[in-house]
């Protein structure tokens, strides 16, 4: 007999099915996702936990002609089985595949796009506006997981929520964590234990207060100024939630259908902003997950049946491994360094440190803004804080790189992790418009390492230097280079000739410089000869390295795994133009679009930023002249 | 007799004086304050309301020995007063004078550099972190309003400071104000009436419970389960900050020294995370300011009788008063725009569209992440929001514009005021950094108008365009045109150009242009001859205007009020690169370091962006020549 799954041709559908078909449906979706995910790898942890949240939220809520808007998003892959995308679910995450997250674009049933956490009330209650405006009644749904709450975000949306007491309903996805375990005093609120214990607490206080009155109802008030003390610390969730303007119903236990759908169906009648607090448990379903949710938050390929993760067979350390073990033994000879992460413990790299320096280690949750002000904080008094983050996250915090760090030009570092395109996980998440936004921010220092060694230096670099200084290197692997003897500082602003050639010049920032080296000798073939420097620095750029090469080559290539607006092709176009070298400047790099999923090595295919790519320009450069080269000495 | 206030050396000796001489400081410090800031312009309301808090701060936790941190800083001139800066009081937010916010090269007592507001208790956290590694024990004080609680940087450090119970006191300045009215639902948290609200209702419940309970103790449980019922919605700020892992202590009157000394001294003594909630008012001693803190909240020259502001002459309209009112006509017309404002409803220009379409507007508070994925929130339901900030507050929401706007392509215009030189208020504010960080965004159109006319314009087409606009218009007075009998749309990508000239041309972008007229006039009397374009958009750029001037002339001037970094110039040079023109380009803009504060024509002519320094830095091109010119065609 055919799947449930597959005869649904809509989740309208849902309505017609029994309980028991619909748990028998949450078994096929589980079997479905833990068997597309062990092939192409994804967000499984937190996608099993949802499952019949999923189905009770589409059985009442049902879409497109109501919204659902899925928090973060990678936690949407049931939705996307239940809402038409069964047929090409094993294309997920790959190129020209469907997107790990929510996209519109993909979908009708999908009415946001996510990627980055924390989106959801402010939009669903934007969502919520123009439907009042428009005297629509369609319900607006927004599902938010506990970690994704510790973000600012969240709860600027929750405090106009509160206040504009809009028809709103915000499920909060309760699983006591965000990727690393939940942190903050607001995850306190969430415990599960807290009702009873207030509870408990509560009638303690109250009987005591009780056999000591002897004169009754004298002396309420100080029953009631004693059960307020009673009550601070022990705030229910409901109480937190009501404050903020919202009614609140449960906790409810997240993988029992019957209490969903009736806890839904009866938050549908009412009006107002609602919160539902639904406990989940990631992994649900498959063991391997459950024990370790961490592990399989975001994992690749896997061994479905021993829940074995594929291993890396090219023997070479990921950058982030390069940089956590890095840091850990700068940490051990220089007490002034802390690090400083956004719920990213594990893939930033800190584990080592974190289990080494716990005193200088700090995860202030989903918090990027927080994270670089603190650290202003710190460096204001000597210290000498690390900030790991994911480059794409770093986007959160721009205006505390600039008006909290840069502006007292304190010597706060960024390490910056995925720097560059990432993958799988596509447009939201590559790390492609760091070199832009941070290269227009005054006193600040940008490298990017075209190895492990490089890397190291840099990072010994940062330390020395008395300001600013953000270092990008790319998600995955590093060359496979054995870690240098001694790791010698940088002079900043230097960048360093790797070979030489008459033709013309690459100019190459971070990883990229492998990729030019392999064009320079594929182009040697060609009777091309060209030098190629690795930039090092982004910002200071090596102005006398390259205005001497500019002028003795007369033609510069810039190399950068960044869009091209404003990037570091734009940094040598700018000095050249203010030196008055008028050399032709033939930028490579990220086109004006935002840049979609597939594997690391396809989208610089795609793109033209490997050795093959480069080579390719380069030689129709040389082919094909220019259609105007205007001479501007007129003066 | 000398005053009290002339005869302080230092914070220190604030210990020495009796309550009654204390009294007599404020009294001075307040006429200090109001005779300056009636000369120089500021922060008058907010300084004026902390001045007893700013004393009896001082007196326990004084400064530079222990650390006290205000957050935003405008209202920190009581505390410049009393800690050395009473000579240089009257330079207040002028070129080379002391500035309006707290600055560390300004002095050893000012501890953090602000401006921006939320950043505060992050930076304390940071603070207390260094100073429990360092094993030292000064104190650690952020002093918020209770506007600046609303943004979720503030949530985000109250959460982090909860959870590492590190030594460190929040005072909370409670005026009920942001700069407009406080909104949302945390305000009414703070509000000053509901503990007594809270005892009132739970005595009734209590009472009503235990006239109807015949078995006494046993029905506890309901009991407890009713003052629950009754407690919802009315948490005191007491047990807001408790479930936060604080201790709280007040409110207290922020203006009854001895409350507030004792509060403190109290506190002094204690551990772990504290919030010392104090009540002020704004504008305090000044009744013209008191009547009317928002208008005194950041306000010109005034009369110090009367309270009079003094009028602007020039008859002109402000931008923000163009944009103000041809929004509402548009709106008037069009009935899916909204306008969305985070706490600037004065600021932004937005009263009458208020007042006409209150069911349209938005005041978010200090929110500007939530204030544009709530827009992008309505425009997924076909609303057509516009986003007004002010251009330096945008920062904050880069991600938000990146990842919830720009991704999906959605029809959000962002409305930006101040952009370029602000004045007085200096580098934290200048908005001189919104085109480079918004011209990395794909998919986005930048504008910016080169009169009140051309922003109507502006405004209209971005209306019309099916995707993200940003347009950015300066502080200040237009022209004075009058309003064009019928505003037309612009073709998005077009420039125009203004005058023809052989020698060169002058690519200008926003109000810049008006500038460059003035210098290619006095240039034509030198005998160079440029004609000038306004660019009207940065992007795109009008490709085609931009190639053939080039050609034509050999010689590409920009002119831009923005960082030179990533900005107009730089996407001038990618698009004649990526065209292979290699003419010459001198870019004019600003340099990359913070711009200081200065009126704003004082600033435009120490940068040369004034018709006489961009006359001069023409002279000086034609007469000197390039060092280095080199013809690139090698191939």
């Amino acid at each position: 007999m055919s799947r449930i799954l597959e005869r649904l041709e809509s989740p309208a559908e849902l309505k017609d099915l029994s309980l028991t078909e619909l748990a028998t449906l949450a078994q096929e979706i589980r079997e479905e996702i833990i068997g597309t995910v062990s092939q192409t790898g994804g967000h499984l942890a937190s996608s099993l936990g949802v499952v019949e949240l999923t189905i009770a939220l589409q059985r009442v809520f049902t879409t497109p002609d109501n919204n659902i808007l899925w928090d973060v998003g990678h936690q949407a892959y049931a939705h996307k089985l239940l809402t038409g995308r069964l047929d090409r679910f094993a294309t997920l995450r790959q190129l020209n595949g469907i997107s790990g997250f929510p996209k519109r674009s993909e979908s009708p049933h999908d009415c946001f796009d996510v990627g980055h956490s924390s989106t959801s009330i402010s939009a669903a209650l934007g969502m919520a506006a123009a439907r009042d405006l428009k005297k629509d009644d369609e319900k607006v749904v927004a599902v938010i997981g506990d970690g994704s709450l510790t973000a600012g975000l969240a709860f600027e949306g929750m405090n106009q929520a509160g206040h504009l007491k809009k028809n709103l309903i915000v499920v909060i996805n309760d699983n006591e964590m965000s990727i690393s375990p939940n942190v903050g005093a607001l995850s306190s609120f969430l415990s599960r234990k807290m009702t009873s214990e207030f509870f408990l607490r509560f009638k303690k206080e109250t009987e005591n207060a009780l056999n000591h009155v002897p004169r009754f109802g004298k002396d309420l008030l100080n029953l009631a100024r004693r059960a307020e003390e009673s009550l601070k610390g022990f705030l229910t969730p409901g109480m937190l939630f009501e404050a903020f303007g919202f009614d609140y119903f449960g906790p409810i236990d997240g993988h029992q259908l019957e209490d969903l759908l009736e806890t839904f169906q009866n938050v549908s009648r009412m009006k107002g902003p609602i919160v539902v607090h639904v406990l989940t448990r990631k992994g649900k379903g498959y063991p391997p997950a459950e024990t370790n949710p961490a592990l399989f938050h975001g994992v690749g390929p896997f061994d479905r049946e021993t829940g074995a993760i594929a291993s890396d067979k090219s023997g070479a350390k990921s950058y982030t491994a390069v940089f956590g073990q890095y840091l850990a033994e700068l940490a051990q000879a220089d007490p002034r360094i802390t690090a400083i992460t956004a719920a990213m413990l594990e893939g930033t790299g800190l584990k080592e440190f974190a289990e080494r320096f716990p005193e200088r280690f700090y995860d202030v949750g989903i918090a990027e803004q927080h994270a670089v002000t603190f650290a202003a904080g710190q460096a204001c008094k000597g210290l000498r804080p690390v900030v790991a983050l994911y480059s794409t996250f770093l986007q959160r915090a721009y205006d505390n790189v600039l008006h909290d760090v840069c502006l007292q030009n304190l010597p706060v570092t960024f390490a910056l992790d995925r720097g560059g395109l990432v993958g799988a996980d596509g447009p939201t998440h590559h790390g492609v418009f760091d070199l832009s936004y941070l290269r227009n921010l005054p006193n600040l220092t940008i490298a990017a390492p075209r190895d492990e060694n490089e890397l190291r230096r840099i990072m010994k670099t940062a330390l020395l230097h008395e300001g600013p200084f953000a270092y990008r290197y790319p998600r995955g692997n590093g060359l496979g280079l054995e870690p240098a003897a001694s790791i010698e500082p940088l002079p900043i602003g230097r960048g360093e000739k790797l070979c030489d050639g008459a033709d013309g010049v690459i100019f190459a920032a971070g990883v990229m410089v492998e990729e030019a080296l392999k064009a320079a000798e594929t182009l040697l073939a060609h009777e091309i000869s060209l030098a190629v420097v690795d930039a090092r620095f982004i910002k200071p750029l090596d102005q006398e390295l390259l205005t001497s090469e500019a002028i003795r080559t007369g033609l510069v290539i810039t190399l950068e795994e960044n869009v091209l607006q404003g990037g570091f092709g734009s940094a040598v176009l700018e000095l050249l133009a203010d030196e008055g070298i008028t050399a032709r400047v033939l930028r490579l790099g990220l086109p004006d679009k935002f840049i979609e999923q597939g594997s690391q090595a396809e989208l610089r295919s795609l793109y033209g930023l490997d050795a093959k790519g480069i080579s390719q320009t380069v030689l129709e450069y040389f082919g094909t002249p220019a259609t105007t080269v205007h001479s501007a000495e007129n003066n």
